[in-house]
């Protein structure tokens, strides 16, 4: 067969430019969240089909990258179905694997457990521009600690990384399901109608407010549940006010629990914390706080969480409130590649051009010069001098390297 | 099915202890071969099937991790060989994805070209103790340089990163393919003999030099022909002997090549670098100087490499010298683990516990603190006050929390 060049499918090489990028968002993302106590985690990136079809990755399990059996020859001729053939693929998200490692690994972590994972996942979607079949995933869960201090360090976390990238003047939206659930209760929508409900106000982005009312009515709601469920929907940003027209659904817990996070996280930097009573999120698995940060100038979000208490447990069988907020890795790359960002450089670009024939003394000095500045964090580069050397000195400075030093074989 | 905790058959959870060892690394390999002009490069993880098969991967063809096509539904009725089912395989190394990388942007890469790659592999090898299917490799590789520059500066980054590790008093060993070449050529031996020649030697740490003999003269090798073979390789580390031993077959560019290389090397770092006619490294794609550090007290080498000036050019069609050095990162990683090594820590551990009921107020100063603390470079850990507090503190100061601060509703 032909050598192929290009990439499979979906997926692409980063060249050097982009990786400066993301090398230094992994940087910026590991040292900012180390200080918060929160742990680097590897899982691998093969995992049990079984557990990737295990009916909590919604969407996701239709785009599982399958991997064939090993061990033995592959007996085609017996299989009778995809099972026979199939024992593991390729992770469609960390969150599954964070939660087979927690059960196998639960009894040597420390509680309440904060982990730190960035890392390639696979999805087999449609390819399309800018996005691909492999993409990084970088996120912050915090499990074992039921109260309001996870939510409240989540966002610091996040926030203040993302405010290291650049950063300034975003927006923290937050809410939680049991206030959604509380509006939908006050409208007349009972526990059966609500996930319907929540999916369709998070279309709201997409299809504006009477989109919304007009999903609403077509599904099956009634003019006066619509009118009021959007009505509260439209309640705008003041969570005690939204507390009151709740009156006796809300659910009090949950309303102390998001004051308390609102005012410890408030002024804590350089954005605006919102509550909003139309966020959704869209994974059905949240049971609690909902958050999500928006960048002015960029459609959608760059980072979002929330608490799914459930979730562990159904894997485990061992109830484990958990909390997890992710950054949109790709997103924030793309975004900082467009802004033409380039990463702060520690010392200078030099490169020593040495003539060929040197001998070896000459040389022996050459490198140690070269050793000397990169022990001083300096970036060395020695390369061959080429005949057209004014052809390479452009190339070098088009590189970044314009501090450019010649050895020749005799000195000048 | 049933939820499996454990990974998959070969492969690994990184635990906490062992992710810090690992990112340290990363983060100096990173730090340290950028100094030298080093350039970060990935590659998908999963590579096309006829490219891993490709007769360049030697035994790694057979390990391969093969991935089910995706895009229709899998038609196992119809599949008559594997082919119809397979399309892409997890990669078995990062040097076939670098030449790939390289045939697909050379357009828009510097020349040469001084690549870095880290990151995981696959090979579905027996699974055994201190093995695994999933690890990483860390390579760095100069395409596109003939010159002995290449090897100085990979041999250079190499040491100067181990040292800072904190290995020390290690070996560099170093031969280039065309001494063994003229060594076998010595002794007799055609070029059709000469692989089969090399392979034997490169058993001599396992064997011992009489095993050496024996296989040689077992695989069909005269008795002239072993002595003479076996007794230039034991020749000892004197180049200019090995030289004046192997005569009018000694190649004089190899000889000149390598002497550069060692005096421009030598005395560079706190190491040995001694010319080595025995180093033989297995991969049979190598063309010029070759190249293992071994660390005293370790069998086998921690870091290997050389110049495979043919292999490029066979999957893009357009020669490309290229030289490499493979850090072997696992092995790395385990004798630090095994040493006790733990990383540098910048700031201090601090834990702050936070007593439960505490008013928003208040809570928003001890987030202050810590955020002011965190700002200052120290990891700072808020946690509710549990009601076993000797035990909290307890975990806490194995976790390396020291310094715990605690925080009551009422001040004391």
């Amino acid at each position: 067969m032909a050598f192929a060049r290009k990439p499979v499918t979906g997926m692409k090489d980063i060249l050097p430019r982009e990786m400066e990028i993301r090398d230094y968002c992994i940087g910026l993302v590991k040292q900012t969240y180390k200080t918060f106590g929160f742990t680097p985690v590897e899982t691998p990136c093969v995992e049990h089909i079984e557990n990737l079809q295990s009916k909590q990755g919604g969407e996701n399990e239709k785009l599982i990258f399958k991997i064939l059996k090993r061990g033995e020859k592959l007996r085609l001729e017996e299989a009778k179905e995809e099972a026979d053939l199939v024992d593991s693929g390729l992770r469609y998200d960390l969150t599954l694997p964070l939660a087979r490692y927690y059960a196998n690994n639960a009894g040597s972590l420390p509680k309440p457990f904060k982990a730190l994972q960035i890392g390639p996942v696979w999805r087999a979607d449609r390819p399309q521009r800018g996005r691909f079949r492999q993409f990084y995933q970088c996120d912050i869960d915090i499990l074992g600690d039921p109260s309001p201090l996870a939510e409240t360090e989540l966002i610091l976390a996040t926030t203040g990384m993302l405010a290291k990238l650049g950063f300034s003047g975003f927006t923290v939206r937050i809410n939680d399901r049991r206030i959604l659930k509380a509006m939908a209760a006050a409208a007349g929508i009972g526990a059966e109608g609500q996930e319907q409900a929540f999916i369709t106000l998070d279309k709201l982005d997409k299809i504006g407010p009477d989109g919304v009312k007009a999903e609403l009515l077509e599904v099956g709601f009634t003019q006066e549940q619509v009118d009021a469920f959007a009505g509260l929907a439209a309640c705008g940003n003041d969570l005690p006010a939204m507390a009151d027209a709740l009156g006796e659904n809300l659910d009090r817990a949950a309303y102390e629990n998001l004051t308390q996070i609102m005012q410890a996280v408030d002024g804590a930097g350089d954005f605006a914390l919102v509550f909003d009573p139309t966020l959704v999120r869209g994974m059905g698995y949240y049971t609690g706080t909902i958050f999500e940060v928006g960048v002015e100038g960029f459609p959608g979000s760059v980072a979002g969480g929330g608490r799914y208490d459930g979730m562990i447990g159904r894997f485990t069988g061992q109830e484990t409130p958990a909390c997890g907020f992710s950054i949109g890795f790709e997103r924030i790359v793309t975004i900082l590649l467009e802004q033409g960002f380039t990463p702060p450089a520690a010392g200078g670009k030099k490169a020593f051009l040495v003539e060929k024939g040197m001998d070896a003394d000459r040389l022996k000095a050459v490198f140690a010069e070269a050793q000397a500045e990169r022990g001083a964090g300096a970036v060395v580069l020695v390369s061959v001098m080429n005949k057209n050397k004014k052809f390479q000195k452009e190339q070098l400075a088009a590189e970044g390297y314009l501090d450019v030093k010649e050895f020749y074989v005799r000195p000048l």
